[in-house]
């Protein structure tokens, strides 16, 4: 061990142990002795369950997402001459919500820098969903991230390497060794991020519900308010709408059905969830961004929002007019019985479509773009005996009846007046200023 | 990940995470895979920080116990035709009772195989002590070791490196993300040993106190219970002594000095505690070996105890008749007023003893044979002003700055009449049938 470290990791690791608060110099010597591996991973993992089974402080949390942000470099659209405004969703079956959104907010002059990733586990990344847009590119340069938000005002992209380096190296660990789950280990791993990202204002989609990372709504609701607060106090307007994630959102899982249910909204159509709840998000960045009365609703049904869509996706190589990728392999499920659908639970559907190729087991593997699953009713809807209920895409047919087994009870038909099984409202609170 | 594995590493850290008790194949599997290298060294380390916080039942302990076990050999001493019994410490400032403890108890031809260890820290190494008698050898094969039993009664040796090899592992994590203090991963990390060394009969002595690794007497006892149990359970005749470690033990801390002593005692001599403690052990041991109404003291005042220690040194190399090393520079601390010395604190001693080069701060660092303290008066003893109270002893003079920073206010002279702060008798408590 050298001797001009400050502290001692296992010092640092008693403290946390035994219920102490760390104190701010600590914080800032553990993140950056860990970046630059000086403290051990396993290290780092007795950390973080200590972390997770004692807690920390609003202070801690603050003083461990600002130690991550200056582990990397930090991004500064103060030079656009716009506002900035930006949304994080913490994942749900069929949240293809940035997609819309993204040319929605832009058409207004508030400029959306949507930084992302790929999705590992039942909920998907909305990188994989774009890049079933033949010649779609995810990795652009910072230059060009700059050049699409000044002539385009949006852009989705996925985020350098540079920042926060050592949530990227804490995620990884967490992911392995049990401790994902922690509230303040994910507000400072999303705050981090989105901080160093640079945007002026944003909005937080904190999802609960069978098909959501944490079910719970009281603990969305925690988790929801400890970002907020991480937001406003790095000087980054930041509001949290608490969203149902019990039934999967709009009418398609997957990546390229996704894509075309996201069209459908800027064409003005589209389910009506995926619709309000764009549309909400929206009203909620550019509020925050300075624009409180503008009719987005407009922007959709006249045709702006899908021009700068166009635009975006010309400005990365895609061609908004070439045809998605299908699957080679169908399965249709049919209803068994007249009625009225009063139960789809979100997860289930969800692991089937990743089952099917849609998403990945591992980091390293790809997706398959048109494997998923469209739905063809939602709950509440009137079904008829022998009509479709939903359709599995696979480029592989081996892969239907692994998919088949996670949905097997996941959906109920009852009869007219009978209560529908949803979680409630699409919309469950709204946290912020 | 292969899919011949029966379990998951993280969802059996979740499930410690989350309060469960893990069941015995997961057990099993845990420690099987983490000795192989699948579990990974940061996921136990997980693992033993959720262990550290949320505990493990009897049942679950006993099977972690057991399954180190079986990660390695097991010895077995049912050939020798006499019984076997073995004490361990958990460690303490000046705990040299092993070396008068094995020779005494062998004499009633009962076999001591003490497999030992060296020191870390504070508390010293049984190994580091007798290694500085000139010749002797720690590391002898099982061949030697079966022999010196059948022959001499008693052996102190290292511990070979297939004894529990996933606890080695596993202490060595443990050590480095503050998780040692854990009573599950203590009690079975001690008790893997010793089942495996293959003991008849066991006598732990447990110490509480200042100087001790769990200062508090409840803890202390809890840790004692659970390790009887474990020993019972697992068919080792098992007690346990709880004994005071707030004041050093005996008048040395160091390595040769504490031989010296040792060998005082051996004579019928020796300061009063050291004896007292060698004999409390030695008919705890020899009790649960059959042999209840032995005298004890007997084999200490006519020399056969030091007939047998003698025999045991020349067996293994060592020349019982040669000098002590003596260390090159000694520095005396005297009283600074008449009185009675009613405070010795043993952790600062034991420290100051580990900062003149008597115990290491890393596995590979040397131990110096010869440094350490002599203690000229304990707790009770009147003093005089200008009479020596302690001697520190270095190879190097400039260690004395800092181990005599160490004992500063660590001791304290009273007045005839003052209470005495030593924390209560030496054997505070008995655990077992």
């Amino acid at each position: 061990m050298s001797t001009v470290e400050p502290f001692d990791a296992v010092d640092l690791i008693r403290a946390k142990r035994d219920g102490h608060e760390l104190e701010t110099p600590e914080i800032d010597w553990l993140v950056d002795a860990y970046t630059r591996g000086y403290v051990a991973d396993e290290q780092m993992s007795a950390m973080t369950m200590a972390i997770f089974l004692n807690g920390m402080t609003r202070r801690e949390i603050r003083d461990l997402t600002m130690a991550m942000i200056a582990s990397g470099e930090r991004m500064d659209f103060s030079g656009l001459g716009k506002p900035t405004s930006d949304k994080h969703s913490t994942g749900g079956v069929g949240d293809k919500i940035t997609l819309p959104l993204m040319p929605l907010v832009a058409t207004f002059g508030v400029a959306v820098p949507q930084l992302s990733g790929r999705g590992l586990g039942h909920t998907g990344g909305t990188l994989d969903k774009l890049e079933s847009i033949p010649g779609w590119r995810a990795e652009i340069t910072n230059d060009e991230m700059f050049a699409q938000l000044r002539d385009v005002g949006g852009v989705i992209c996925a985020a350098g390497a540079g920042l926060a380096p050592a949530d990227k190296k804490l995620y990884a660990l967490r992911d392995i060794t049990g401790t994902v789950e922690a509230i303040p280990l994910i507000a400072s791993s999303i705050m981090s991020k989105k901080i160093a990202e640079g945007t002026g204002a944003l909005v937080l989609d904190v999802k609960f519900g069978s098909g959501a990372f944490l079910t719970d709504i009281d603990r969305s609701r925690e988790l929801a308010r400890t970002m907020v607060e991480l937001g406003e106090d790095a000087g980054v307007a930041t509001s949290a709408l608490i969203t149902n994630m019990n039934v999967p959102l709009g009418l398609t899982i997957g990546n390229a059905n996704e894509v075309r249910e996201s069209v459908e909204v800027l064409a003005g159509g589209g389910p009506s969830d995926v619709r309000a709840l764009t549309v909400a998000l929206a009203r909620e960045m550019l509020a925050l961004a300075g624009q409180p009365d503008v009719d987005v609703e407009a922007a959709l049904d006249d045709g702006r929002a899908m021009d700068t869509w166009r635009r975006a996706i010309r400005a990365q190589g895609g061609d908004p007019d070439a045809p998605m990728p299908a699957a080679r392999e169908q399965h249709v499920v049919t209803a068994e019985r007249d009625g009225v659908l009063v139960e789809q639970q979100a997860l289930p559907f969800g692991i089937a479509a990743w089952r099917l190729g849609a998403g990945r087991a591992r980091k390293q593997d790809p997706v398959q773009h048109a494997a998923g699953i469209d739905l063809h009713a939602k709950p509440g809807d009137v079904v008829r005996k022998g009509e479709p209920l939903f359709t599995l895409h696979a480029d592989e047919p081996a892969r239907f009846a692994r998919a088949l087994e996670s949905v097997e009870g996941a959906w109920r038909i009852g009869d007219a007046g009978d209560p529908i099984d949803d979680g409630g409202p699409l919309i469950a609170d709204r946290i912020g200023r």
